[in-house]
C-alpha cells in the first residue's frame, strides 16, 4: 500500500483585528492572543494539523511585522513551519494564497488553507471532513468547508449546498455574500445552506490554474514576488514592488465564486470566527451565573458578563450583561449584544487623535 | 468699635476614605482628591474660611502619613496653617478636636470644626449660619450645624431641632444616630429634623470643660500628647504613648449628645459629605444625557453614567446608569445606586490577598 500524500497546511495570519480591540491591535492581532485558553489561536490552528502522518509542515502567510512573534509562538508548541511567507502589504486572501501555492512548488501538492484566528472545538469532525474532501481534491476540485449554521448571520458568506457528488461532498449551488436578515433567516430555515468558513482544500496547481483563468495579473504578480523574494532562514520576504502590482481580492470573489469545479463539504465542528466579544462570550466556558472572566477580576452579584483583563484589576458588583475588556491603558465597556459597535469607538478615537 | 475676635478654623483630615475607592486610598484619602473640580476638598475647605477679617489661620488635624501632602496642597492655594497637629494613630473625632483645642491655647478662642472632605456649594449660607451661631458660642454654648435634609438617609446622625433661642439658633431637642428607614422617613416628613453635618462651633475652653465632665481620660491624654509633642516647623507631632492612652470616640457620642448647653443652627447650604460615588454623581455637573465624566473617556450612546479615570482610557458604547472609576491599576464598575457596596469589594479583595 503506498502511503497517501501529505496535505500541506497553509495558515493565513492576516487581518488587523480591530473587532476585538483593545486586546487585539495591529501589532498584536487576534490570532496571536490566548483568548479562549492557554494557547493562542495561531498555535491552536497549527496544532490542529500537527499529525505528521497526514500533514506536512505548514506554510504560514503573514504580515512582515509579525514574523518574529509567529516563529516564537509556533516554536513554543513544537511546530516548525516549512516557511513563513511574509507579505510586504495586505492584498486580501487570493494573492496571499497564490504566494503559498507558488512557494509550495505549484504542483499537485494539496493545500489546506486555514485562517489562523478561528476556533474549531471538534477537531475530529474537521479531520473527517478533510478526509471526505480528499478524493475530489485529488481530482482537481476546489473544496470549501461549509459550516452548519445556527444563526441568521448577516456578516458571513453563505453557500447553497447542491447535489451530492460523493460521501459528504456536494456541488456548490450558489454563493450568497452577506445577505440581508430576512434572506439569512430563510437560508437558515431552509436546511440546505451553510456558512462559508474560509477554510479550503485544493491542489496548488488547481488553484493557480483558476487564477490564470480569472485573475492572471494576480498570478503573475505573486509569481514574481516569490521569484524575487529575499530568503532569511525559513522566512521568505515576498518582493514588495512585484506584490504591490497584484490586484487585491478575496479568494471567494476571485476564484471560488467563478470556478466550475467547486465543491462543498458540510461540517458541524464547533466552529467560530470569534469575530466579536459577544462571539467569544458565546464559546467561552462560563460559571453558573453565565460569567466568563479572565485575569484579575473580583465580581460580586454579577451575571452573564465577559470580563477579560491583561493587567488592570477589575472590581465589579451588581453588574449584568456587560462586556469589559482591559488591555494596556485601555478599558472597553459595552452591553452584551453590542460588541459590533467597537468600530464606532475606534473611529471616534481616531477623530480625537 | 472693637474688632470682633477671629474664629479659628479646625480642619479635620482623618478618615481612611474607602467609600470612594479606587480613587481614595489610605495614602491618598478623599479630601486630597479633586473630585468635584480643580481643587481638592481639603483646599476647598480651607478656602471657605480664608477671609482674614473673620478667620484666623487654620489648625489642621491629620494623620502623620499625610503631613507633607497637606502642607503642599494648602501652600498651592496660599493657605498657611497656624499648625498641623499630627495624630500618631486614629482615635476618632473627640480626641482629635481635643488636641486642637489644647494646641489653640485652651482659652476662649472660638473653634470652627470642619471635616476636610465635605462639599458646601453655598458658602454664603455657611457664613451666615456661623454669624448666627456666634453670640451663643461666645456665651459658652456648643453649636452644631443642622443640614436641611432632602432624603431619608439611614447612614447619618439626625437632630430634632428644639425651641428657638435666638435668630437662627435652636436648642437641640434630641440626637438620633443612624435611624432605620421608616424612622428616617418620618423625620424627613416632620420638617423639624436636620442632619448632623459634623461641623461645630464652640470655644476651646467650653469644649475642654465638657471633656473634663464626660471624658476626663481623653482630656488628660490629649493634654499630655501636646505637652510632650515634637515640633517640626508648623508640624506638631503629638506624643504617641500619651495619645495611645486616649479612649476612642466621636465628638457626638463623647460630648454633643451629653452636654447641656448644646444648640443647633439649621442651614441649607448645598452640603454633601460625598460619601459614595452616587453622592458624587448627584452633585457633579452633568451633560444633557446625565453623564458626569472626568479624564480620558470616550462615550457613545451613554446615559446617566459617572466615569472618572486618572490614567486609563475608558471607551464605552450603549451603557446606561453605570459608575466606572479607574485609578492606578484598579477599575471599579457598578450600577448607579449600589455604590455603598464598594466595601463588599474591598472586603473580598482583602480576603483574596
Amino acid at each position: 500500500m503506498t502511503k497517501a500524500a501529505l496535505i500541506t497546511p497553509v495558515i493565513l495570519s492576516g487581518g488587523s483585528g480591530t473587532r476585538l480591540w483593545p486586546m487585539s491591535r495591529p501589532e498584536m492581532p487576534k490570532q496571536m492572543l490566548a483568548l479562549t485558553g492557554d494557547q493562542t489561536m495561531l498555535q491552536m490552528t497549527a496544532l490542529r494539523t500537527a499529525d505528521t502522518e497526514a500533514f506536512a509542515a505548514p506554510l504560514v502567510i503573514a504580515n512582515a511585522q509579525h514574523a518574529d512573534l509567529i516563529q516564537q509562538q509556533l516554536d513554543d508548541v513544537g511546530i516548525r513551519p516549512a516557511a513563513i511567507v511574509l507579505e510586504p502589504m495586505g492584498r486580501n486572501t487570493a494573492p496571499a494564497i497564490a504566494l503559498a501555492a507558488i512557494a509550495a512548488g505549484g504542483g499537485d501538492a494539496m493545500l489546506l488553507v486555514m485562517p489562523s484566528d478561528h476556533v474549531i472545538a471538534d477537531v475530529s469532525a474537521f479531520h473527517a471532513a478533510i478526509a471526505a474532501a480528499r478524493p475530489m481534491v485529488e481530482q482537481g476540485w476546489l473544496v470549501t468547508f461549509g459550516i452548519q449554521p445556527d444563526a441568521p448571520e448577516t456578516g458571513y458568506g453563505w453557500i447553497k449546498v447542491g447535489d451530492r457528488m460523493a460521501d459528504g461532498v456536494h456541488r456548490v449551488d450558489r454563493f450568497v455574500e452577506k445577505p440581508p436578515l430576512d434572506k439569512a433567516e430563510a437560508m437558515l430555515a431552509s436546511g440546505d445552506h451553510a456558512w462559508n468558513g474560509g477554510i479550503f482544500l485544493f491542489r496548488a496547481d488547481a488553484y493557480l490554474a483558476a487564477l490564470d483563468q480569472f485573475a492572471p495579473a494576480m498570478r503573475s504578480a505573486a509569481a514574481e514576488a516569490i521569484e524575487l523574494a529575499r530568503h532569511d532562514g525559513i522566512a521568505i520576504h515576498a518582493d514588495a514592488d512585484a506584490f504591490a502590482r497584484s490586484p487585491s481580492d478575496s479568494i471567494d470573489y476571485a476564484v471560488m465564486e467563478r470556478a466550475d469545479r467547486v465543491a462543498v463539504v458540510p461540517v458541524s465542528m464547533g466552529w467560530s470566527d470569534v469575530g466579536s466579544w459577544d462571539a467569544l462570550h458565546a464559546i467561552s466556558a462560563s460559571d453558573a451565573a453565565g460569567n466568563a472572566h479572565k485575569g484579575d477580576v473580583i465580581a460580586i452579584d454579577t451575571e452573564r458578563c465577559l470580563v477579560q483583563t491583561d493587567g488592570a484589576r477589575i472590581a465589579m458588583v451588581g453588574v449584568e450583561d456587560l462586556i469589559v475588556v482591559a488591555s494596556g491603558k485601555d478599558v472597553l465597556i459595552l452591553p452584551r449584544g453590542r460588541s459590533q459597535e467597537v468600530k464606532r469607538l475606534i473611529e471616534a478615537m481616531k477623530k480625537g487623535d
